[in-house]
C-alpha cells in the first residue's frame, strides 16, 4: 500500500455525491486531480485543493487510482471508454473504481475492458446519500478481485463505514440492485401499512411507533415513514432515481430469467407517481399515490 | 390499581401463546382461572398454579381482567357471545382484553356489547410470536378508552416490553394489520433481492451482510433474509397465518375504500406456495418461489 499522502487520485464527476466525496478525500490527505463535464464544480474543488483538468483521459494520464462517479451506465461507459477516456490513457497497473450505480452486464465488460489494458476494475456502488457522501459514513458495496479490492480499501474508508467485498465484478453492483429493490419494496410496504391506519381512522404516526423495535421494523419505517406521517417529501432520493433502479434490476432479473413480481408493481406505481408529476418528490412519496384520506 | 397479588385473571386460549402467557401471569403472583377447549393445557397449567374451568362464563364469573388468546375472529366471537360466553356472566367493572388478531369491524362490535354491559374492552394484539410469549418480550399494540389501556397496562406489562395505546378501539387490531402487511410485504422485498443476487452468480448471504446498517436494513431481512440465505424454514409464523392476516388487512382496506396493491400481490404469491405445498413452512420459504437456481 502506498502513502495515502503520495498517492494521486482522480476523481471523475463532481455531481451532489462527488463534490463531498472529493473534500473528504482532499482532508485525508490524497492529492486530487478532478474532472467533470461543467466548470464551476471543478473550480470550487481547485480552490479546496485539487487539480482541475479537461478530460477523463487527462485524468487517468497524472493518477494511480480513477474514481468515477458519474449519472449512468451511459455516462460511465463515455468516461471509461469515449473519444477522451480514460482507457486510451491509463498508466500500467492503475486502478479504476466506479462507484455509481451502473448495470451489472456492462460493469463485467468495462472490468475486462481495463484489465487488458493492465488496470485493476472494482465496482463499489453505494449506499447513504449526499448526507452520507458528506459525513464519509456511506454504505459501500464492491466487486472485484482481492487485489484490486485490497488496493481500493484504504481509499473506500475515507468515503465510506460499512464496506464489503461482496464477491468478483459486477457483485457490488448486484448488491447495489438489492438494495434499491429492498428499499423501493420496503417503502411500498410502510405506505400501504401507514395508508390502511388513516383509512381506518386511526393516527399513522402512532402506528408507526407501535410498530418499532417488532418484526415490521426497519430503517425505511424509522426514516420514510416519519416522512409518510408528516406528509414532507423534501429529498433523500428522487422517484425517479427509484424508478430507474427498480427498472435496471428487473433488466438484469430478465436477462437471467427470474421474474420479480413485487418490482415490477412498485416499479408501475413509480411510474404512476411519475406521470402524476412526483418526478421530483422523495421516493417516499409513494405514500400520496395510495392515502385516501 | 389493584394489588397484582389479589387480582384475579382469567385467560381463555391455552395454545402456543396463550400457555406461555399464563406461566408468565402466575408467575408475576396473579390467581388465574382458565379454559380452554382440549383438556390437556388446562391440567398442565393446574399443575403450575391455575384453577382450570369448563367454559369463558365460567373463568368470567370469577374473575376480574378476562384475557382471550385463540386463534382468530370466529372464536373470539364464540368465547365473548356464545352460549356459555363471557358477556352472559360479566362481572361489573370488569375488563375484557382480546390479545389475538381479530378483525377491526369486529373488534369495534365486541366493544361495544362489553361496554354496554357495563365491562371495558381493550384490543391488545402481539407481535413476537412463541419466543416473546415465552420470555415475557411481546410488542403489543392497544386499542380502548384511557381507563381500559390503564387498568390493562400493568398485566400487559408481565407479558411485553414494548407496549404502545395506538387509540381507541380496534386501534390495536389495525396497527397489528399494519404490523402484518410490512413483515409480509418485507418478506417479500428480502425474497426478490435474495434470489436475483444468486440468480447473478452472487452470494446472497455476503448481499445480505452487505446491506446491514444500511437503508434496506429491516429486522425481516436480519431475521427472516438469514433464513433464506440457510435455506431454513422451520417456524417462526406459518404462511397460512402470513397470507391470512394480509387477506384480512385487504378486507378492512375493502370496507374504506383503500386499494392496496402490494399487499394483494403478496397474499396471491402466499396462495401460490401454499397450493405448493408450503403451507406449514415460515412465512420465509416465500423466497422458494422466486428463486431459480
Amino acid at each position: 500500500m502506498q502513502n495515502q499522502h503520495t498517492q494521486k487520485i482522480g476523481f471523475i464527476g463532481l455531481g451532489l455525491m462527488g463534490k463531498p466525496m472529493c473534500r473528504n478525500l482532499i482532508q485525508a490527505g490524497f492529492e486530487l486531480f478532478v474532472a467533470n463535464r461543467s466548470a464551476q464544480p471543478r473550480a470550487e474543488l481547485a480552490e479546496a485543493g485539487a487539480t482541475p483538468l479537461e478530460t477523463p483521459g487527462q485524468v487517468a494520464a497524472r493518477a494511480d487510482t480513477v474514481i468515477v462517479m458519474v449519472a449512468d451506465t451511459a455516462a460511465v461507459e463515455s468516461v471509461l471508454l469515449g473519444e477522451n477516456g480514460v482507457i486510451h490513457s491509463l498508466k500500467d497497473n492503475s486502478l479504476v473504481i466506479d462507484m455509481g450505480t451502473t448495470s451489472v452486464t456492462q460493469t463485467r465488460r468495462f472490468a475486462e475492458l481495463i484489465s487488458e489494458k493492465g488496470g485493476l476494475y472494482v465496482d463499489a456502488p453505494v449506499s447513504g446519500g449526499t448526507i452520507g457522501a458528506e459525513s464519509g459514513n456511506l454504505t459501500i458495496m464492491a466487486g472485484g478481485s482481492e487485489e484490486g479490492f485490497d488496493r481500493a480499501l484504504p481509499i473506500l474508508q475515507v468515503l465510506g463505514e460499512r464496506i464489503t467485498h461482496v464477491g468478483t465484478s459486477g457483485a457490488g453492483q448486484v448488491a447495489k440492485a438489492a438494495n434499491q429493490v429492498i428499499v423501493g419494496l420496503n417503502i411500498g410496504a410502510a405506505a400501504e401499512a401507514l395508508a390502511l391506519a388513516k383509512a381506518a381512522g386511526v393516527d399513522p404516526g402512532r402506528v408507526r411507533q407501535a410498530l418499532q423495535g417488532g418484526f415490521a421494523d426497519s430503517r425505511i419505517l424509522e426514516v420514510h415513514g416519519k416522512r409518510m406521517v408528516d406528509g414532507d417529501y423534501s429529498l433523500g432520493a428522487r422517484c425517479t432515481t427509484q424508478r430507474k433502479d427498480m427498472h435496471q434490476a428487473i433488466e438484469l432479473a430478465a436477462t437471467l430469467g427470474l421474474d420479480m413480481p413485487a418490482t415490477s408493481l412498485s416499479r408501475d406505481l413509480y411510474d404512476r407517481l411519475i406521470e402524476d408529476g412526483g418526478a421530483d418528490l422523495d421516493h417516499s412519496a409513494l405514500f400520496t399515490l395510495l392515502d385516501i384520506t
